[in-house]
């Protein structure tokens, strides 16, 4: 049993602390949002009075949060958890964030004599739920090994993906492909049905040849193809055209100060810009469909 | 055991008229380029001295052929097949051409009272020597019954896409996503490297997750990850870039005719276009990561 | 004073046969629809029976229609114009069509013995009413010269462009490149907007600089900048996304045809679809502005 | 006469403090480059021993730097100029920086009682000794008002274009359509020259209708259609690719966190990056036609 500190009490973050708590360990959360807190106090939590307080009492500091700026806030400065924590504290990350920062966070933990790993999840609420997550993580080994006991209790494949940020880097590398081939698997049903191809008849053919994807064959865009999936339920998420909108925005901030060209990710990232932009953030990603195939958008 | 004309003897039809031999079929062949006919001839074929003169004899007509043009110039006309052709003669066309096109020679098909089936083809040189094509065929029910055993002999999956032109359509709208996801795969793995991301554990994460593609899982752009694919062998065809472009290309064909909105299937297009006009249309298409990384091209 | 055959009679068809009337001309014209030739029979126009009807009688065949096959079924085959043309004949066409369309027109035309140009116009509904078109011309010298008097009644500016086809390769190049300058000024002041910075000042430092374009200074999609434009008047055309989009498809077309890579121009193309496709088309081509800024399309 | 502390002596920095001293100012600069600063002192200027000591002799400051790091570095901290800057000094930066680092920097020149403009300038290395600089200030009125009789020293178009950081706004949107614009030039010129259309002829039609562009008419990438342009000077710069490449990364990453969508300014963005991978960054940027033509690459 371990003392934990967690920070970010959103829809990922509130189903994680209760299954570590399912799994015996003592959490201290905080979040701006009271009610996340309170709630969470019924199964057990302890509200803490700061990001701070909590880490006091902790041997493992955890934040899923939605930005670099929030990491920061809660993690640096005089009123942040490194300062408070205790000596050798282990520090998982699993907020989706930009690389350098993430890269900026290890050195800030380092510093702190905190041992950190970047631990970025897919999955999304349901994973979250059914700790089922898969979880990608960047640290050095001996850090994935502190880590890794906890990370089960939240997902079901904990993979050391390398060093610092390299679990970051690998779900933005993932879901940039992810991104695009969504698209690529909208268009192929899309052209398909304006060329008076059966929707069904282009699966059969599709899914078991070269055009394969995990984006047609596990989630796919085009309605009563796949069993439980967001097109057979209007597009309701699963995981929002905005979250897929983030991950592509970190892929090309990635990119640029890389200087690394992925021309088919910014086309990818600004086709679901436009997709916001007209009002569909809060649809499920593969919606995306409907702006390719523009009917009653 | 049927009599049929073969039109088209190059490194496609070649081996499939070998195997249609091989099946106890009598072939009669013709191609201007009169080696090709030559060395079929070593195997059992007939060289015929026209189109016209292999149709006569003829109860099936096969074309493996380059563009619409071809097609047309082998089959129209007075000293085309449909004019010399058995009553009743079915017509297998295996050529990748415009659905345009494809539908208009299912319409002079029908009115020569000729039974026809576009019946385009994937799997690559490769596929044709073992005889593993996939065939998409397009048609009736009754033509595509007829056509199904002589397909059988070139192919391993035979299937029944749907109405004239729907093989067409069904491989233009694969190999766009396949022609996108390529690139998508590219650009993860090119993207990953920068980030200093190990290749292999990249392929590890991604391969099961759902940025999880059949160009990353059978034809990994990047070497020393998947088995007998072009990138371990310096990006020798496989199929060639050109060939992808050739495609992509019909994609776009499409699209226009059909008022279909491709974004990224534009994009895909024109990479492979600048790939191909700096020099590298003979490497195989997985070869466009080398462009997207950028090194030493 | 010279008798003209003209077939097309719609928004762009019209005041320019009453322009030619004018000048002194003899009009025989014809439509499908009955209407647009009543009306101008008021201008003086002669009601054909058909396009071969009208050629009979005509020292001067013109074309404006919309697509390549309708150009081909008025002016081929036993019922077309050319087989019923006088001798040495001279036949303009301003339709705007596919470049290979428009040279088999040029191979046709000289294989009947009918002198030709490709003419097709730029300046819209406004500019064929004021007869201030600008007029592209493709063809040899000679029959240049013999169109140019009637071009001159149409137009301002009668432009030699090159050969046979070179007047609508002037053309689509010129606004493939003005599909992509609209598209980029409209994401320039979408994101200038972003920023914080006016429009007005924006205007003011980019249309005297580097980013100057003339769909900025003379068409700006962006309101109350330019006088008398389009984004003045809540986007009523002037210029149709849809007939941007059957011009940027023309340049794609063509590209596909020649082999040209044209990334932007696929790009622009598949904008301007989407924009169609949500049901925009109708609206001014600078238009596509609030499709970029994403506000209550 | 004042007394000016100039940090960045580069390309553009070194003669823009040497029209600084020719307007009688004094000038104390630095720069890690010694050489840089020993070539300055024989025009009259003072080599600092740092930044910091430049700024206790200076009414004006002034930076002309790569990165928004590097600005922050000579700027900020116990060493930075604002630390030792007198009294309400005038700090200028002409540096070409993202736009949040800029504002950035405004926020903490007031926290400092520093008067800050943002100033970035467009025109080149030319333009820089030839004092022909056009100049976007972003500030308050007052603080316009006292950094212009500067600028005028080193530009010839002094433009307020707004509040903090408006310089980087207008010059960043500027640029972004100038990239935009100069591939869709070279796509027009690409595809003119596969179409037969002589570059000449294009360039006479285009460049007085809708397809005019600066890129086509101020600086074309076609060689020998205008006069002294990098074109037809094998492409030397001017301004290269990498310069270009780097101010459509910033138009990307302010676009990024505008939630802006400019789906050709990623286009460009990437299309130049593929250009600057292929070993060509140093080219003009009007070069990127090479790429599109794919010729000798």
């Amino acid at each position: 049993m371990s003392i934990i500190a967690f920070i970010g009490l959103g829809h990922m973050g509130s189903p994680m602390v209760q299954n570590l708590i399912k799994h015996g360990h003592q959490l201290y959360v905080y979040d701006l949002d009271n009610h996340a807190m309170q709630h969470l106090t019924k199964h057990g939590a302890i509200a803490a009075k700061s990001p701070a307080d909590a880490a006091t009492h902790a041997d493992v500091l955890y934040t899923m949060l939605q930005t670099d700026e929030q990491v920061k806030a809660v993690c640096l400065g005089a009123n942040g958890m490194f300062q408070h924590a205790k000596a050798n504290a282990l520090y998982i990350d699993s907020s989706s964030i930009d690389i350098d920062a993430s890269r900026e966070m290890h050195r800030q933990a380092l510093s702190a004599h905190i041992r950190m790993v970047d631990a970025p999840v897919s999955g999304g609420v349901a994973g979250a739920q059914a700790a089922s997550l898969t979880v990608m993580v960047g640290g050095n080994q001996e850090n994935f090994d502190a880590a890794k006991p906890f990370l089960e209790c939240v997902g079901k494949k904990v993979i050391h993906a390398g060093a610092a940020a390299c679990g970051q880097a690998a779900k933005i590398c993932n879901n940039m492909i992810l991104g695009i081939s969504m698209i690529a698997v909208a268009e192929g049903f899309a052209l398909a049905k304006k060329l008076e191809l059966d929707p069904q008849k282009f699966f059969e053919i599709s899914s078991q040849a070269s055009g394969q994807c995990w984006s047609m064959t596990h989630y796919c865009p085009e309605p009563n193809l796949v069993a439980n999936v967001p097109s057979d339920n209007d597009y309701q998420p699963g995981f929002t055209a905005e979250m897929m909108l983030k991950d592509l925005r970190l892929s090309q901030e990635a990119a640029r100060n890389a200087h690394a060209a992925t021309p088919l990710g910014a086309a990818a990232t600004n086709l679901y810009a436009l997709f916001a932009n007209l009002g569909h953030g809060q649809l499920d990603f593969s919606g995306i469909i409907k702006m390719i195939k523009g009917i009653e958008i």
